[in-house]
């Protein structure tokens, strides 16, 4: 099921970009193009957004949600600059009023602007680039919750900031998943292990093609102190594997370093006292929607009754990420009346939380077989299409993306169909 | 139920602030202690964090999901600045790195810096101080999804920029929602007041004080041009009204402006044909959650059985926004046997996604009433605590929040009522 499409063709992949516009998932207009391909946010359509929710609402209830000894934190974006590392005062945020202010003043010697503008850094505000420092900052009253018994994490997700490191371009924004793991320096490798098993399968879990998921070593020479082990959990793109979430197994010392290297309110508990190693594990989900999105689109190719090829774009994202799992079409009848019994099922979908795609205010006359194969390339699970028969005696028609079955159903039962699906889909 | 906690007095406030540092709602130790005050961001300890994200998850379900004609966009943090609006360009994201070696080439008249500082900050990115501009600009792809017809809205949560206008502080972050809603000239005004009557509504509905959220007119004197009327939803902090939530009818200068006037991009119908006006709605989510913790505090006084009076404080947080809806103690009997039941319990919790409190991993001595006085105040809405008798007949005490009442009940049947219990407060 793997004969996905692209083979890395620049032009091929501008196509499938493309394609991921023009169906509602990111938008091209005020970017140039090769944005969603560097792994910082870009411009996210209705569809995308939603992806991009259902991912980092799946990572918090993987490594949230359904575990005791890991608790959500919410730091600061930007913290007074202590200069507790070289990496969080590349960024800075500055008050330009200010800055401006000085550059005003005429009478200023080039000796005095230095000053005036060094001060103006200083007093600024460093934007991070991980959550790792504020999850170190914060370990203290966690530990406290906990009674100070290994091991435990602490996890965050939001905007983190960067400068691309190839120096080509501007600094940029990206969405990070952050868990910071303390646990005994005896078990640190162990659970480096661990977190790399259970994230590698999550991110299988909702490949359509698992293969192209895969994790590797970090080699020693790459380290960077005071890390001593890391593996980059990478997604084969079209253009070549990117790290989608790394994970680093960092010791204490960046801890007693937070903590100003006061032991004593670090030591926590697992059989003897010591003082947690950390393993982080951070991934950027801007460049996880993407290699979703590229992961999922399938070529198809079948044959219709008369022996004629068909040429099928299918966009099957895993039912849970799906960001529509159906679409409520108009078919042939009184439109007025058509449109009321549409409003009512959608409205009955939304009130079950299932994300519904309102087709029928797409009054443009269009073929079924055009509706089909945009629905597909949105990755819409089911689409339904009310007509005059429906009005006569309840029935319509359901269509399922992964079969292209079409199944009829009362109307009344519809929403309980989509709702037993989506949950099974959740169980897996 | 209103006699809550604090009257204005700062040292009152401090205490309060102070109880919900120690109950896992806020850090303070990073911060200065009135950082929490000023709706910005701030250090958010674990319960915290997920009332944050339990109200941002509600907004979202009211405004998005519910809704068949507003959708989620993700836009941007930062933007090459476009000169766009004076708003926009106060806060700036720079390459210190740049900054610096511009700063060290020593042999550079005055002019010359001034002029190579000029240029940084030209090239530096502008962030966000809202979400409106980008709404704006994702505004022509997304009215063709709905085949342009009005109303439509785009919605977005997350980090924004500002530079507090006192003058006093550091350039800070805060968590915004915003819905960005287009509809016909003619009735932008109606869709005002149906949002405000919504939106009040929506905080109404969470708070345990109603009277404290309240709506009013932005006078005609304070309206920012083009906004032809506002509003603004405030709560009734200790220290005086702070807005949550500002509506604005905005006309529709500032979207022909993000599409250099181009009304024919612009035009959708609503019966006849016209450019929208824009009403705008952002809520403050950090002012927010201060906000519910503030009008959730209780201060109950009791009689007990001897006719002791008893002071409690109680943190009376909606079912739905509390973090914790349970929590899983240990009574009286052999730990470790005890300890694998409550290991059990809580797994059965979190599988059905009910958020509880690992209060048994907490060893240190304490009484049962020392136990419920802090789960009092950290909101815990029930308490189970297992105990020899649980091992032999599997029954064991539930302690309700909001009654004080312990009921006596089998192990199989608490998560079907805790399930029962939360699902109805969603409903309400």
């Amino acid at each position: 099921r793997c004969n996905k499409s692209g083979n890395g063709d620049r032009a091929e992949v501008g196509t499938v970009l493309k394609l991921f516009a023009d169906r509602g998932y990111i938008s091209l207009e005020q970017a140039d193009e090769e944005v969603p391909m560097r792994g910082v946010s870009c411009w996210y359509a209705p569809l995308g957004a939603e992806l991009k929710r259902n991912l980092l609402e799946k990572w918090w209830d993987s490594v949230v949600n359904s575990r005791a000894q890991v608790f959500g934190v919410n730091t600061p974006s930007c913290t007074l600059d202590r200069g507790t590392g070289a990496e969080l005062v590349h960024v800075k945020k500055i008050d330009t009023k200010n800055m401006r202010e000085i550059l005003e003043q005429n009478d200023l010697s080039s000796e005095q602007l230095i000053q005036q503008v060094n001060a103006l850094l200083q007093r600024s505000l460093s934007l991070r680039t991980d959550f790792v420092q504020g999850a170190l900052e914060q370990f203290v009253p966690s530990s406290e919750l906990v009674n100070r018994r290994l091991p435990f994490g602490l996890a965050e997700t939001g905007l983190c900031f960067l400068v691309p490191s190839n120096g080509s371009g501007w600094p940029a924004a990206f969405t990070q998943t952050s868990l910071v793991w303390f646990c005994s320096p005896r078990t640190s490798s162990q659970w480096l292990d661990y977190w790399t098993r259970q994230r590698l399968q999550w991110w299988k879990k909702f490949a359509l093609c698992p293969s192209d998921f895969s994790s590797s070593d970090i080699p020693e020479k790459d380290l960077d102190p005071p890390a001593s082990r890391g593996v980059k959990i990478c997604y084969n793109f079209p253009w070549g594997p990117e790290p989608l979430e790394i994970l680093w197994s960092r010791g204490d010392a960046e801890l007693l370093q937070a903590h100003n290297g006061v032991h004593s309110k670090l030591q926590c508990r697992d059989g003897r006292k010591s003082v947690p190693h950390v393993v982080t594990v951070t991934a950027n989900m801007d460049r996880a929607v993407m290699a979703f999105l590229f992961n999922s689109l399938q070529h198809q190719t079948r044959e219709d009754s008369k022996r004629k090829l068909h040429q099928r774009k299918v966009l099957k994202l895993h039912p849970v990420l799906t960001p529509m799992k159906v679409a409520v079409d108009i078919g042939r009848g009184s439109t007025m009346e058509l449109r009321q019994v549409c409003e009512g099922l959608l409205q009955e979908f939304l009130d079950s939380k299932i994300s519904t795609w309102p087709g029928y205010l797409e009054t443009m006359p269009t073929s079924l077989e055009q509706l089909t194969a945009r629905y597909d390339e949105m990755g819409v699970l089911f689409t339904t299409v009310i007509n005059e028969n429906t009005l006569e005696n309840g029935l319509l028609q359901v269509r399922s993306r992964d079969t292209t079955i079409r199944e009829t159903m009362h109307i009344s039962e519809i929403k309980d169909f989509l709702y037993r699906y989506i949950s099974a889909a959740q169980q897996d």
